[in-house]
């Protein structure tokens, strides 16, 4: 069963240099993480049925499995897009995993 | 640029009832949305940098677009499907929609 990471960024202090930082540093270092499939991003999520989303950016990282994840988190390339994070996420982010199944 | 519909679910009071009437009435309703691809679920994920997850179940619904998407909410299937998340979500839920990116 497919599983993903999804990292729930909040509202950083000055957007400006999240963008910049995370398309130009985080991508790239994230990107290396093996065992990545499909890596997607959303910005500006609009909320509905209890108002605006809570989230500036949400990104979805797609693996084969959770067998996967465990060990794309314990090489030394998930070790380092996950202690990048701090770098550039000022307003702090939740990171989910979880498998998915399609219905 | 594909877009989605993420339902975050709330721990719900009755998880047993809720697992019930999600698989057995709501899935049949939503599948008849007009334009929906994938959809997936995933339930318990596992939270890290910030303790567990907030969420009970997060369902993920693929369409082609944004414009997609609000076709597809202004359809009576799509209607149909919205009302009914109030009949099984007893901790309430969050409904983000986005445009995403693919990285």
């Amino acid at each position: 069963m497919a599983a993903h990471i999804v990292v729930l960024y909040n509202a950083p202090t000055d957007p400006a240099a999240f963008e910049a930082y995370y398309m130009g540093t985080h991508v790239p270092i994230a990107k290396k993480i093996p065992g990545l499939g499909k890596y997607t991003i959303t910005r500006g999520a609009i909320g509905a049925a209890q108002g605006t989303s809570p989230y500036y950016m949400i990104a979805d990282l797609e693996f084969e499995s959770m067998d996967a994840i465990q060990k794309a988190l314990t090489s030394p390339e998930g070790a380092a897009a996950a202690q990048d994070v701090p770098n550039f996420a000022s307003g702090g982010a939740t990171i989910l995993m979880h498998e998915v199944q399609e219905l």
